[in-house]
């Protein structure tokens, strides 16, 4: 549980909240760079509680700059994005995507008001497919290092969706290791196949020990099953400064997953994840299969249905709290624990099922809340930390200290976890050790 | 009128305020027996602010908690009933109806964190197809006793609905008696048959004399008009703290009416009615005609329509301020006075044009408005004498004083009303009384 | 930009606020004489903030008046117009469209408390077809004198629409002269018939010298451009307070505009449009065409769709921001500007999308914003001059300095335009000035 203050400021993100101070201080991956054609229609994006527009001009530069003309705060959403900037239908000021006013044709020629009308326009670089923006003071850092960075196209898949509650309750329920022993489950054990190893490791021992290690880029989780021959199965999943995270991976040549939940506002976050295999393209079967419990099913992945008028119009899922998310009890009677089909969708709504902005006053933590209890404390001490002391976190300027993985081994049960699995958290180029 | 501060005090019902205070000290009625089956889906509730569940145990016991699981928050309501308890799909907490937890499974066996995260449960009782619950403090009082509840099955019927408007005004509306000379009434007389003896007395005397006798239950409220052969007709009704109403009953071997309203929040009550004969069964015709009159045609009395994902979703009308309760002025032009079919959906209107609050400040009250006035100081002197001298109302702790009956007679003019039908309004086994 | 002080001032218009003080010291028309019938349906109405019924009485006289009923509060919508009044559904009391309490049959025969018990009613004129009311203190003021109210019908087509924006930037909008040559440009020239000389100088200079006139009535406005033979293009506008706008006219023997921007409340405003010939009647094609391009495609002059339950139901447009108004990328990138196909709804897209109440704190206005400036500041010293100094504008005794005409004329370049339209400016009987 937390006082009423610490869950404020670990809730909210808007402009000088202390959470929103901090989050702008990292880069924040939010669009797909292929949301945005050159010359093309401007896509609504809002992040920590502000309205932007984001679009990509004539030589496929983009741009994310506030959404309301300086002049006289008509919308540059309706704009004409051409010849190397988005123009006010207004009046037809134009804004390149570095915010300088470039052209304002209802003033007269050669004034120099043109230099004092700017725009407020964030710095945006293109890796990977995914657009990342800095939304803070100074100089930009260097961008977090990720290993599907340097990837080709077809190791990787994404996907994106909005989830309307508070990022805070999204992001500790990827961390919440325990949960899936119930709302994910199923009644009865899979009728195809005889059941595999961590199946029966996870249900001959239903209460792992948890373990949480502070490392320099977040923490690392870890938590061990007891395991046939005097072996412990630990599986570690990694939280990345401020909102990134690595949940376990599964078998032999496994692929890699990767997270980040970014606060739309204080009522809204934005999903992006990957699935990517380091050596080699992902299949089609993998490619399927990650889309599916990734994504909701009314969202295509090639966008095809139209965006509405709301910020991330193209990814708003249609299950939602009013509809209570499409639970089927006769499924949950005899089929499924939760009796909500998509997978996405069974995280998404106890986590939105506990209110926009989750009351944490009223909690009662259990031993299996260890990984969300020190997730918590990382971004409260570090909010607080440069709110009271003006201490920028370091990993910011450590890009290469995101280079880990998670991890999925036996190992015998007197061997310390942590540091026999550290080779194995690293990225090593080339090397993909098989996971259990 | 009322102050401003009255209004509120009248008006509000949350945890802390006042009125909220004294209603927790009464048995709520809200549920009938037959919305909830032993290990089916629980329902969503909310009563005086608190956002609620209810749902029958495997054993059949009525459980009603609080929605919010305590550990993180998820909301039950998602929650699976069953072999006792409810249990929350995201870790699998389980608890009993009495707000026990049962089980925690995330946890490590024996630990003793299950004693310390119980959940808020009311208490609840079912008695002749109502279920009630008592949400106040202490050790919960009797339940008021109504003539109804020993009654065969086949006796009674029940209706329910939602009403968008704070609860205070619409209880009032239940003892306007003046409106139905004009709310309800149909421009030209009926073409079938001669017209009855109280449609000529209320033609004939359109002025009733209002008289209003405070009681040990509550208020007994009558309206006397003159009839022929040096006679009065006396029509009384019955408020019974805090929110029961017993309208007129209507000619001989009548049917008796039984009416509460609960309020949901401060901007929605909960309607529940019964219309009963204390000696014999309902026919067909009088369950049909009762159902027309008090439920909305778009509300199933077999409970078809699911629910939507709001508290009481099943009981929701559709007419409603918003399409002017489908309002037809041809109708009104030619036919009735309000131009609104349905009976109910008259009342609704006028309730809830007033505004979500009715702003009492801007009353003017008239001669017709005694009953309501009483009512008012009724209410308001509990609250207040329950806030600054700890005062519990004394019917609470006399359950018979609510067998009371309402009425209708013809007396000789200098005959006093209240006095003369003392035996008729008792509850007396075997006795209807005709009434005119 | 304004203050945020100014900006409230400028754009709260509710009773008691100083703009809203001020604008109820005015004759305001806001409904079509053809919108309430004797004895018919009444209509909802908000102005100023304020919730309003109007209607027409048996004798054809027209009465605006509170919403709700002062007896316990039911809104007089229900109620019944008939015999002189408009009655309650509730219990019957009757106001005429003086406000008096004509019946108040609840109550006993002959009781004085039907004088207590008036409602809110503001004195209402029909002119020309359009129903005015006062909402002020005092005696009302003469009506302000228009040329069109003396013409004949054939001579005058209205229109009337919703906006969902505080008045003050759709007023605004009114005024900005430079906007034409953006946000309602086609990107192609008319390939029908050569380009008229007002195109022609259009597009030859575009940087107009703005020149803006304070006058007794409000504030004359010119734009003047360079025209061949040493000549120039002068445009004038005029604002007439409080919210009354002429554009320009256009061509020989042209028809003339009027337009006026109702405060509804402050996040929505009315728009009631006229466009007029002083000397014959409209022709088919004249009349068509202006209501193509004043009036949204979605309200039929005829008000054959059915009313809301919202104030103004019948004149609500369907494009509105929550669908980007219908734009259609495509034809931006091809044809218009602004891929917005209605007319009014380009104007409507912008200033809505600066938010419900446009933050003037944030802008930059540049030399084509001049109108602007000086209308806001002819507002807003009114509105302080009457809550400081109790100062009542003088034109609001002044009716006939309301009876003054838009122009658009070439002068050579030398020639002072103010002095040398004084004489077109004026309305002179059986006079109607050609134009450019």
């Amino acid at each position: 549980m937390l006082t009423a203050e610490d869950n404020a400021l670990l809730t909210q993100v808007g402009p000088d909240t202390p959470m929103g101070t901090l989050l702008r201080r990292y880069w924040i991956p939010f669009l797909f760079s292929s949301e945005v054609d050159a010359d093309g229609a401007p896509e609504r994006v809002r992040l920590l509680g502000e309205d932007l527009l984001a679009f990509r001009d004539t030589s496929g530069r983009i741009g994310l700059v506030a959404e309301q003309c300086p002049h006289r705060r008509a919308s540059l959403y309706f704009g004409r994005n051409e010849e190397g900037g988005i123009r006010c239908i207004y009046h037809g000021w134009k804004f390149d995507v570095a915010g300088a006013c470039v052209d304002q044709p209802s003033e007269p020629e050669g004034s120099a008001f043109k230099d004092k009308t700017s725009i407020v326009a964030y710095p945006c670089v293109e890796r990977g497919g995914l657009v990342w923006t800095y939304m803070g003071p100074e100089v930009e850092p260097p961008l977090p290092h990720f290993e599907w960075m340097e990837l080709p196209e077809s190791h990787v898949a994404f996907t994106k969706r909005m989830q309307y509650t508070n990022w805070a309750q999204a992001l500790e329920g990827e961390f919440d290791q325990s949960h899936v022993s119930y709302l994910h489950s199923s009644l009865k054990p899979s009728s195809t196949g005889p059941r595999s190893l961590v199946d029966r490791i996870r249900n001959d021992d239903r209460h792992p020990v948890f373990d949480v290690v502070p490392t320099s880029y977040g923490v690392c989780i870890a938590a061990g099953r007891n395991a046939p021959d005097a072996q412990r199965y630990w599986r570690s999943t990694q939280f990345l400064m401020p909102f990134f995270a690595l949940t376990g991976p599964y078998g032999p040549d496994p692929k890699r997953p990767w997270r980040v939940w970014v606060p739309v506002d204080d009522e809204n976050v934005v999903v992006l994840g990957a699935s990517f295999h380091p050596l080699r393209p992902l299949t089609e079967a993998e490619r399927t299969d990650f889309l599916t419990r990734s994504s909701p099913s009314n969202i295509s992945p090639q966008f095809r249905e139209p965006p509405s008028s709301k910020p991330f119009g193209r990814f708003r899922p249609l299950p939602a709290l009013e509809n209570d998310f499409f639970q089927d009890r006769e499924v949950q009677r005899t089929q499924t624990y939760s009796g909500i089909s998509e997978f996405w969708a069974q995280d998404a709504a106890v986590q939105t099922s506990m209110g926009m902005i989750c009351d944490r006053t009223g909690e009662h933590l259990g031993t299996s809340d260890l990984a969300i209890i020190a997730i918590r404390r990382r971004l409260l001490a570090a909010a607080k930390a440069l709110r009271e002391e003006h201490v920028v976190p370091s990993e910011i300027n450590d890009p290469d200290c995101y280079l880990v993985r998670s991890d999925a081994v036996l190992l015998p049960e007197t061997v310390p976890w942590f540091e026999a699995t550290a080779a194995r958290r690293r990225v090593t180029p080339d090397v993909n050790p098989d996971c259990v």
